[in-house]
């Protein structure tokens, strides 16, 4: 009962990039120009380009600007005067007035969250988009101070005693250690580890918590104002932020405002501790002498943050949680928040907006630069506009449908008694489709800082969910890297590590090269520093060309240069074509694979790729 | 570059309603139980509901529930414990897992945005659902007091003397009176025709502004706190109300909490105005002593809310504007709020929601029940969830497609030079489709209150754009009538009044019966019997059957009933199928046509209606 839109529309293009909007982080009072392309032939009469401003729709004739053989831009110009500026375009065609917004084209009306949206004075990280992340476990990467580690016995958590394991050994399941088995891992390991993540192209490291706490995985925290001794304390942090400024790096560390520890001293002694009385920092039930937990979980207690004192503790206070560590001599460059998506939220409260403005503005106090990314395996939209997250782990934007994309629609398993594992495998239209409608409800210079993963210590590993396939790994990270947003391997997926749920997705790092598989390493090595050559890459624009089945291939333009990102995840050889004439590139155009080295060039308006392998990308870039 | 969804899909249904939704306007802690409903022939193994509760999955595994021999209903049930609980559901399937929500059925994972919303501790204002509206433009409906008329040149507004003109006559084009004519109707002229329209079948009566103002619309208010004395003054309104009282009425006047008239005292008196410097509650450039205005229009001077003192005067005093009106001896029932889209915004103010927010619980001190509706020409659903306003003039959500349907297609005018009038002509599949877009972004409970008109004073008259086609016009209300939301009739659209734009859609109505179309009034005086009579009309749930060129039809479901509405705007009749398998309704099934008295039974799992007349409206309800 729809009416289909002639094929033509599928030629239109504009997004938030530099490609179609001069300025795409402009300050207020700075006028700029649109521009949207459309094919050459496509029976257009004229365009508007319709902003809401104040609430209203203010409508724009554009003007025909640049032309090629292929492709007609469209140009017009706004002053902008409010912080968020949401827009779409009105077609006038012979095929009847059309309507385009973020997510296409539609013969109805668009609905505002559907729009475009440009953000004025938002003070953009930029230094992110250069970025290449690496996430480290810490407690399993490296042991750089045998002396500190955790001994068996030494702690208690949850009726059970730590366990010294030895490095290398498979993690006990939960049911056996309770996340309370070490291997010895620390930040000094992690600092002399420094130079193979340089070589290997790092740029930014990513630890989850150091923080005081019980548990190998920290996120049940005890004092977020020091690093765990058994990691090195904070002297350690202050060494690898020495290290790592040295070369360059980039330091993030992960908090979970959502909730603490049981053990930690505003629980055990809420009422006389030092802080107060800290019974407000939860909620808790005098009559049963009960508190709230996180998902139920007896151990994490979460907070209440109708509480202005655990606010000003947390974020405000210049030596708060969230500040302290963002001030010298630490001065972390990012905070990756846990639970984003349930912190400040309890029933009657739902605070999530507010905390997350009010942590901004406290955060940017100490650091104007700070990039602050929030976890959610949900929709995350809602907190990326510009006044409160910098970016989520794009669980949804990206990483689940490049997993269910890379799981080999042939073996996979068929779980039906779980919601989220019930036929995983998805085709590339379907993983398409998904990339740009989540990418449709953020704007474009958020999209840019979206923290793009195969998997993390949450999730399977990714080799794990390619069944051992290593080359479906390598396609997965070269079509993370060419893709919007900021890429980040979890440690030693490079070296062909593997891993199935928590806590077998938190081995030990091997540091004996033998157990490493080299040929992953370099190839890993190769297209990392593919992209940190690329503009087109780092901020270009983005448009899907082809999404069928097995194959996947992408556009990314910038200024300076065109990408056409290609991915192949069938068994047989076999050969692709790729419509090119839709984004302006004409015939005898010559591309050259920065990964491969081959050349090719369009002819009757498409690229011919003839026997692209199983698991092959293509890096292809315009001469 | 999509996978198509599978046919069956389209089968699938759940919206808001009381169909599906044990209790749709639950208080918090209650349990509430969903239901879906499915084809019985779809390869389904089991389907999980997914609410978002404090930003976290929450899944429930659906039981079968009833069955019938075509479709299936599943079940769960969740205990309520927050204000807003947004929800959709996972299907697997042979076809793979689909996510289904408020836009209906994808493969891709879903954005929050397009949940389907459930509303706790919502206190909706119910009354409105029973409600047939009648909008009044009152200085042209009826002339009940002659004493009170604007004589020549009594008033003066933008260089402009009011003009006495003879009742009948056709209002001055704008260049000429610039919306200074007057032909003398009032209050009191509403009062004395209160036995017409509840004739007609009217229970609810919108009046365009009515407060002191210079020009014959009353948009330019230099006095939010009395009636105007030429239109009868706070009397008038007193014994309106009282009339309207006894029959049961409700009474709607309109206000615009954006801008005032630059003969306010607050303009004119700023710095000494009884009210203290009123400078703060307008955009005032000292500098140039110059104020800002709404759209550049000179005389209408922008409001401004970041002034606390405004918020006092407009609705947060006991004796506020918005207040006074809402208490005895005036009482009345509803606000309609004039360019609500614009209200406190201007460039780096955006404080829409806010202003909202504050507005509505200050209006309910006074009246608990009070119907507050937004004029939106834009997107209004941002507004529409549970805490600000109940309703929008909903035109993009009706009107406009509506409107644009009853366009001829053979006979409509193109205009390039316009984004708004460009072919306006659209087949029913896009009505259909934009119908549902801007349902989707909004609870259920709101969609039942949004207040549908296929014309007002700010568009042409719906006979004009019909091109005087009578019949189009019945089609168009009869369609509007059977629709989720409030119905409301511009006046003397039932005795075929017809007009082009302002001021030419503001005639005065004739009262000589000579000059009605009494065909069409009775016309009107049974499908508002019908709609009044009908529970799955006010307040069951929605499913569109048809869309197909010329043809639509929707089904309507309450607990005890289902109507199927069916309406064809095409020149030659034709025959018309209806798939009713798809809500469940089986073969030998009988309806009745409200309308016309005809018998139809379900064969073949179709409604078959052979000729179907051009304009004919089919209220087909089960037996």
């Amino acid at each position: 009962m729809t009416i289909a839109l002639p094929a033509w529309t599928q030629g239109i293009h504009h997004d938030g990039s530099e490609v179609f909007v001069s300025n795409p982080l402009p300050r207020i009072d700075e006028s700029v120009s649109f521009t949207i392309r459309t094919p050459l032939d496509a029976p257009i009469m004229g365009i508007y380009m319709r902003a809401m401003l104040n609430g209203e729709f203010s409508y724009k004739e554009m003007t025909k600007h640049s032309i090629t053989e292929l492709v007609q831009s469209w140009q017009c110009e706004y002053d902008i005067k409010q912080s968020r500026v949401d827009y779409i375009f009105m077609l006038m065609t012979d095929d009847g007035a059309i309507y385009y917004n973020a997510r296409g084209a539609s013969f109805a009306e668009s609905l505002d969250n559907d729009s475009f949206t440009l953000l004025a004075d938002y003070d953009a990280p930029l230094w992110i988009r250069d970025e290449v992340y690496y996430q480290i476990f810490p407690e399993r990467f490296a042991n750089g101070d045998k002396s500190n580690d955790v001994q068996d016995g030494e702690l208690v958590r949850g009726g059970r005693k730590s366990m010294k394991r030895k490095w290398g050994e498979l993690p006990y399941p939960w049911k056996k250690a309770g996340s309370m088995d070490f291997f010895g891992g620390d930040l000094q390991g992690i600092t002399q580890s420094l130079d193979y993540l340089q070589q290997l192209g790092i740029t930014g490291i990513y630890m989850t918590p150091i923080f005081e706490a019980e548990s190998n995985h920290k996120y049940d925290i005890t004092n977020f104002f020091h690093v765990d001794k058994h990691f090195g304390g904070d002297e350690a942090l202050v060494e690898l932020r020495e290290e790592t400024k040295q070369r360059d790096m980039t330091l993030m560390l992960d908090i979970t405002p959502n909730h603490c520890s049981y053990h930690h001293l505003w629980v055990t002694n809420f009422k006389d501790h030092i802080d107060g009385n800290t019974a407000e920092f939860f909620y808790y039930d005098e009559e049963n002498d009960a508190f709230e937990t996180w998902l139920g979980v007896s151990s994490l207690i979460k907070l209440n943050y109708s509480s202005q004192k655990l606010r000003d503790i947390m974020y405000r206070n210049d030596n708060s949680a969230i500040r302290k560590w963002l001030e010298a001599p630490y001065s972390i460059d990012a905070w990756r928040l846990d639970v984003a998506n349930m912190t400040g939220n309890q029933d009657s409260h739902q605070l999530d907006h507010e905390v997350w403005r009010e942590l901004r503005e406290s955060a940017r106090k100490s650091n104007p630069d700070t990039y602050l990314l929030g976890e959610y395996f949900q929709d995350s939209t809602a907190h990326l506009q510009g006044d409160e997250l910098d970016a989520s782990m794009n669980y949804q934007g990206f990483n689940m449908p490049m997993r269910r994309w890379l799981t080999p629609p042939d073996k996979q398993k068929i779980v039906t008694d779980s919601p989220y594992a019930y036929k995983p495998s998805i085709p590339a239209e379907v993983m398409a489709e998904q990339w740009q409608l989540f990418m449709s409800a953020i704007p474009y210079s958020i999209a840019l800082q979206q923290f793009n993963q195969l998997d993390s210590h949450d999730t399977t590993r990714i080799l794990h969910v390619a069944m051992d396939d290593k080359e479906l790994v390598k396609l997965g990270t070269a079509l993370m890297l060419g893709f919007p947003g900021v890429p980040c391997i979890y440690y030693g997926t490079e070296i062909g590590m593997t891993g199935a749920g928590d806590p077998d997705n938190r081995r030990c790092m091997p540091w004996n090269e033998d157990e490493w598989d080299s040929n992953m390493l370099a190839y890993f090595q190769k297209i990392i520093s593919i992209r940190k050559a690329s503009n087109a890459m780092k901020h270009g624009s983005f448009k899907v060309l082809l999404a069928e089945g097995d194959v996947i291939a992408y556009a990314r333009e910038s200024s300076e240069e065109t990408v056409i990102v290609v991915g192949y995840r069938g068994n047989e050889n076999r050969s692709v074509k790729i419509d090119v004439a839709q984004i302006g590139i004409a015939n005898k155009t010559d591309f050259t694979d920065l990964i491969g080295g081959t050349q090719f060039t369009v002819f009757d308006n498409n690229l011919k790729i003839a026997n692209i392998a199983h698991g092959q990308t293509l890096y292809l870039r315009k001469s």
